[in-house]
């Protein structure tokens, strides 16, 4: 078959707020081809992404995305690598692009699992979908007593792992800091997994960040997430040798394998966090899965969205059983809930998996792509080069 | 004073062709407050671009870039840094913003340079402006004969540097690449400076960029440019360790000063080439300036479009008096001369500098904004985010 058309639909909740939820708005892709169609989602600003699919060329490798993409041969996995491949050259100095196609790619392998009938792990070469650990990310309480609250919360709704992610951490003292990482463990109970990430609050300075590592090894967290900037490998691999216990964890701003591949090697992370909507696609999360495997370093999906972001995320590493935190968006907005029929919901134990369906398995609901719909017309030069779809 | 106005311009020559030529459109920007006017470039796809400054907010990390610079203080450099940091962190996970931010930047250094009468070097620390010796940039010839005259010329026009570009080499065989090698030598001369680029062409496959090093050393090529992804530092690493007397050259990719780091650190590039209309803009060139310099690295700037960039980008290495090189476009499309009213044309020596003058010091041509306009409107949810300004 050929590819098409590949529409995008941008979707916001009524307001749109500074909190670090990015559940708030949304860019879907739906790409069609021989009689099929797949479903994908770029965790990406959407007017850019947008732009990026749709602009004129600029040269030869400053192409819109869709040059890369649309009329293409899509029979396998080889051709999404191929189309890959042309998007990473004839797209180079577009920086944007690994954002937009990202939503693209994670479309294409829907497609191609429901025309063969098979779930998209089975097209990556895993046997099977194993189980995962879902954790509840959410956001730290704005006091040690809400963090704890937080946590029982989790707890009580059968969460066994924790995230806690940004608010007020690294923002004042680290005695401050400690007593959330204290009330963050009681909440979630002396056998829970707990997770910190505190969003690239310290930028590139290793000293501030080492400040929080013995309160944060008293309360036992598995990991501190994002440290320092996305590139600052130095600061990564420094805080890693300084710290007995907590692993360092990263990479979900990662725009190509290369990034994540340097966060492995020279940041040593322990953790390595994908995001399928910001890498390019599950292509190249499942060449990062590859590479961290070996290394012992865990690969663990980044999705702070809808379920089909979620389903996508999954498939990567579904196959590597002891690869087993999964997050888990525990308080998305409705527009992440509706945008889906289907949900990927905990099984009886607790777990998530991969679907055993066909692509990724995941219904995206019609009547929500109306709802949240935010109207977008582009023109260049007298032509309308983008104008919201009928969903 | 205040950021007051931010106005992009979308210029493009009538017809845009696949080659690697970035002269042929431009997205410029003007930057007003406090009675005063300053100019940037971006060297970027212009319609995304402009998407990421207009764009609605995603969520608290993923603003629009004008949210970090509308109704900003501007009164010294720190205040640049400190817009700078806003965008980095407010618009993380905005892949485009870097790219869009450059040419704001840019236009900031021009228009606080034209408020206090000072050339932007002088802001930015240095004594002097240094004399650079411009090397014509052009490309690959189809044919070694072609090469070899495209040789001829340049040297008749005064270059004594010489870079090859792009073309057929690593399309074909080795021999074949080989040739062309041996006919730029012969082209510019025994006395010459040979450089060569590859544009990415190897993707991070070492063994086939080696087989290309011999003929390159034959030619005695000062650097080999861009073999590799901009991010494939094992790769950079390891053909830098295998190269005897041809350094590495990379860094136009740089959309932060860590990749500008991790090629001097990793890749080993013996010379890093800085695109202000991509790193963020002025600030962040001087950093890897100094970065570069105490490690025995040669700051090059990168510039292939108009002589408003060019001023930019010779800003940031201007007191560096050892860092000679530097990317002269020899023939960009008419857009990219017209553009500017001033052009720095290289002096008697045939050498060119930073001008001594308030400011990037190169008028922007209004009727060039009027006649290479490109009409652009942005709607989203009923609004009008972007329509293109009178010039």
């Amino acid at each position: 078959m050929k590819i098409e058309a590949v529409d995008f639909f941008y979707l916001s909740m009524p307001q749109v707020t500074t909190e670090a939820d990015g559940s708030q708005d949304a860019l879907v892709v739906r790409v069609a081809g021989g009689g099929h169609v797949g479903w994908g989602e770029c965790e990406a600003a959407p007017l850019p992404s947008i732009a990026a699919f749709v602009c004129p060329m600029s040269h030869g490798v400053c192409r819109p995305v869709a040059d890369s993409v649309l009329g293409q041969r899509l029979e396998g996995p080889d051709d999404i690598a191929r189309m890959a491949a042309l998007v990473e050259y004839d797209s180079m100095d577009l920086l944007q692009a690994a954002h937009t196609f990202s939503g693209v790619e994670m479309a294409m392998w829907d497609l191609l699992g429901r025309a063969r009938g098979e779930p998209v792990w089975k097209l990556l070469g895993y046997a099977a979908s194993h189980a995962k650990t879902p954790y509840a990310s959410q956001l730290f309480g704005d006091t040690p007593q809400e963090t704890l609250e937080l946590g029982r919360k989790a707890r009580a709704k059968g969460f066994r792992a924790v995230k806690y992610g940004w608010g007020p951490i690294g923002r004042g003292a680290p005695e401050a800091d400690a007593d959330h990482f204290a009330a963050a463990r009681e909440g979630i109970g002396e056998d829970g997994i707990l997770l910190v990430d505190v969003g690239q609050i310290f930028g590139e300075d290793v000293e501030r960040a080492a400040l929080r590592l013995p309160a944060l090894e008293k309360a036992r967290a598995t990991w501190l997430e994002e440290p320092f900037h996305a590139s600052a490998l130095e600061a990564y691999g420094a805080l890693a040798a300084r710290s007995r216990t907590v692993k360092m964890a990263g990479g979900e701003g990662a725009h190509n394998t290369f990034m994540a591949r340097h966060l492995i090697d020279y940041g040593k992370v322990g953790y390595i966090q994908i995001d399928c909507g910001r890498i390019g696609g599950i292509g190249p999360a499942k060449k990062v899965a590859d590479y961290a495997a070996p290394r012992g370093v865990t690969y663990v999906n980044h999705t702070f969205t809808s379920h089909l972001a979620l389903s996508a995320s999954l498939q990567p590493y579904a196959g590597l059983e002891g690869h087993r935190i999964c997050e888990y968006p525990v308080a998305p907005k409705s527009l992440a809930v509706d945008l889906t029929a289907t949900h990927l919901t905990p099984d009886a134990n607790g777990e998530v998996r991969a679907p055993d369906a066909p692509g990724l398995a995941v219904e995206v609901s019609p009547e929500a792509l109306r709802r949240y719909r935010v109207d977008v017309e582009i023109r260049v030069g007298g032509r309308t080069l983008y104008r919201t779809p009928e969903a």
